[in-house]
């Protein structure tokens, strides 16, 4: 196979051939092509695209590049769910318990957060005690008792992802529809997922800005999916502002649990009630999404939610007493009102800039090695559309060192955008995405 | 200076500014941005395009990158010329001892071959004793003394140009018209000439295969000098068929001699005269193209550039008696005509394919460290248009291996089309492209 013909080919806007295809995947995983070569490659293929065919075979060479995980011995369906990121975006620890608390069964490979937005494994740990590190057989054998368990990697999945991701990162080729569909669900079939339910975002906060390239990563990842043989659907949800009012790793899991519980609601709730609903459908629990609502509603009602939460935390080794008196989590010593500068409308927000906030607090990391402070981030005091009076909070601040307060509250005021007229309000649910249907909302 | 965002910027298609092709350029010149962000940076020019700005910046940033040399020491206006390369395209020791002869200075650091094309350095190396290194001070005095010197690089010239030439060749991105005019032109600049005539080549055996790619590879080239201030000209002339009739390091030397002692002529000598009175309008030694053809055709028939090819040899150590007993140059031990398979026209030639047949025989290389064979190669017996007969030859091979002769014979056959009816013969001479002028005459 020789790579610079194939990346010639590329460049002319032709479809490289599945020989060519698992040739770059292989060399990609093996080291045995050069960084070089390959970033040549992938700069083509964003800029001169992948055809479907193309996308789902560098999705099915990825996954085959490494190991793949075995959830055979759980009974029933596996289903899984993959945002493709936010702020306050917090839906897997609102949903994951609710959905086994309806029978599902959720055995969830998760990531630690690189850039604004946090990892669930980062949330997870700030739960005194909690472990996100797990045998396959243990991991297996809690999805089989309780129903649902949130890990790390227990294998090297997806070699060949992982060095072009990595490799993306730095030559801006992050940003192309095949490239982020085929990481994305190559992770998943590795990790085993029986059925898929997809978030993906759109918004000042999300990968994808505009809507029309929301559903066009939507439908990529959906017809890989289906090529793959699993069932799979995806939502395309609104991240304009953050979702949750939470953002930081122990107040998120302060507003999963408060939530849980039944003390907060808003669009985190109704965006987790939404996909988990679409889970038990896919799991072949609900018989269709109203079904499934009305399940997961009744696990929230009833408390099953909070409850399977709680084992969850038991059987991963944390303090299951925070579900019930959530101050257990780690608090920041400072808590700082950032007040509106003006009278007027919340019109609009940059919501990566708000992420980006947190992260300098320090619930984010900049770089891998970078250590997380678990009490730290801040609280969205409005929403968009909101009236507010000059000098009511836009924010509070739960911060550890206090030097870093101005600049903070600085940057939060000039991503929240306050005018005179009502605006109008953007949609939560923009449109579902399944095999040969797009259905939209707005 | 970020190089990802420079990369994003131009993978958006928007212009680089000053600054930033300058940290490209310096950053590919010192190894500090790294191969694989150049590359991707590359393929984004290469689909994206650079405007004249960036490129006439890219070009002046990459001659500034290394050392320049030199030729103030030198009367007169230094002029140099230059091919995009071609098959059995011998202007150069044609056209150099002819505008010496009629009083241009032409001091030029010429190249080795790679590919198909053999470069200038490895035919004055056929010549027995004949040495293409000097220092920059007998560089300098021998153009002085008889007005040309054929050189390698006396400097560390352009390295920016070196390090990401050397990428392009193995990340599919040669193809650009902004790469290919600032990779040439920075390094004729740097090199010292006062004014500069180009021959892009186009057609099977070019580069550029069709007339507009090449037109617009002319235009760049002559913006850019003329942004750099340097009289500049380009023709753009015909590569459907080996210039000359010989391919090879001795044999073109041989043709060159002949052509220049009276005994041969045709396209090579046509090429080489348009060429040579551009460089002496260019020089100001002619007034016109038409003085400068009269006086290159006076300096050919009066022996005058023989005398100086003679006198360069012998300033560059070799033997010169050459010139009058060609069979003193390197001889293969084999001579095997390749018969034309049917009779008919010949129609068309894959030009670069004649061109790796000489290199298969070993005139050319195929990696930096191949030696060359200066005796081996072959000639033409036929030229677009010719009626031919079976049996007939087609071309000549000189060789010193005879277990090549059977593939390389059957390389030809299939290289040159035998056609049962008349073709239309190519034009020669396509346009000449001056700055804020073109004249097509085909």
């Amino acid at each position: 196979m020789n790579i610079v013909e194939m990346i010639l080919k590329k460049k002319a806007g032709e479809a490289l051939s599945p020989e060519e295809i698992r040739a770059f995947a292989r060399g990609a995983a093996d080291g045995s092509i050069p960084d070089y070569q390959l970033s040549a490659l992938l700069m083509a293929i964003c800029l001169r695209g992948m055809n479907a065919e193309e996308t789902a075979c560098l999705t099915m060479e990825m996954m085959h590049s490494g190991g793949t995980v075995d959830l055979t011995a759980i009974d029933g369906v596996c289903v899984d769910k993959h945002s493709t990121g936010g702020v306050g975006d917090t839906t897997t620890l609102v949903l994951v318990p609710l959905a086994a608390a309806c029978g599902a069964k959720v055995a969830k490979l998760s990531g630690r957060g690189l850039g604004h937005t946090g990892g669930t494994l980062d949330k997870l740990e700030s739960i005194p005690g909690c472990s996100v590190e797990k045998t396959q057989e243990e991991f297996v054998r809690q999805v089989q008792e309780i129903g649902c368990a949130v890990i790390g990697q227990t294998h090297d999945l997806c070699p060949a992802d992982k060095a072009l991701y990595a490799l993306r990162d730095v030559t801006g080729t992050v940003d192309s529809v095949p490239l982020i569909a085929s990481s994305i669900v190559s992770k998943k079939l590795a990790s085993g997922a029986g059925a898929i339910v997809l978030d993906v975002k759109t918004g000042s906060g999300a990968l994808m800005h505009t809507l029309e390239d929301s559903v066009t990563l939507a439908r990529a990842m959906v017809d890989i999916g289906e090529q793959a043989g699993r069932p799979i659907l995806a939502l395309v949800t609104g991240m304009d502002q953050p979702l949750g009012t939470h953002v930081g790793n122990a107040l998120e899991v302060k507003e999963a649990i408060d939530i849980l519980a039944g003390r907060a609601g808003g669009d985190l709730l109704t965006v987790s009630l939404e996909l988990g609903a679409r889970m038990l459908v896919a799991a072949g629990i609900a018989a269709d999404v109203a079904d499934g609502k009305a399940r997961m509603t009744e696990a929230l009602e009833g408390g099953s939610g909070l409850d399977r939460l709680r084992q969850m935390i038991v059987a991963q080794g944390g303090d299951a007493r925070v579900c019930d008196d959530v101050s257990l989590l780690p608090q920041a010593r400072h808590i700082i009102d950032v007040p509106a500068p003006r009278d007027g409308y919340v019109a609009r927000m940059d919501t990566t800039a708000i992420g980006y906030c947190a992260q300098d607090l320090g619930a984010g990391r900049k770089k891998k090695t970078d250590a997380i402070d678990p009490a730290v981030g801040l609280v969205m005091r409005v929403r968009l559309g909101d009236a507010v009076r000059a000098g009511e909070p836009l924010a509070t601040l739960y911060i550890n060192k206090p030097e870093l307060a101005q600049e903070a509250a600085e940057r939060l005021q000039s991503a929240i955008v306050i005018e005179e007229e009502k605006p109008e309000l953007p949609p939560l649910i923009y449109a579902a995405v399944a095999p040969g249907e797009t259905i939209r909302y707005a």
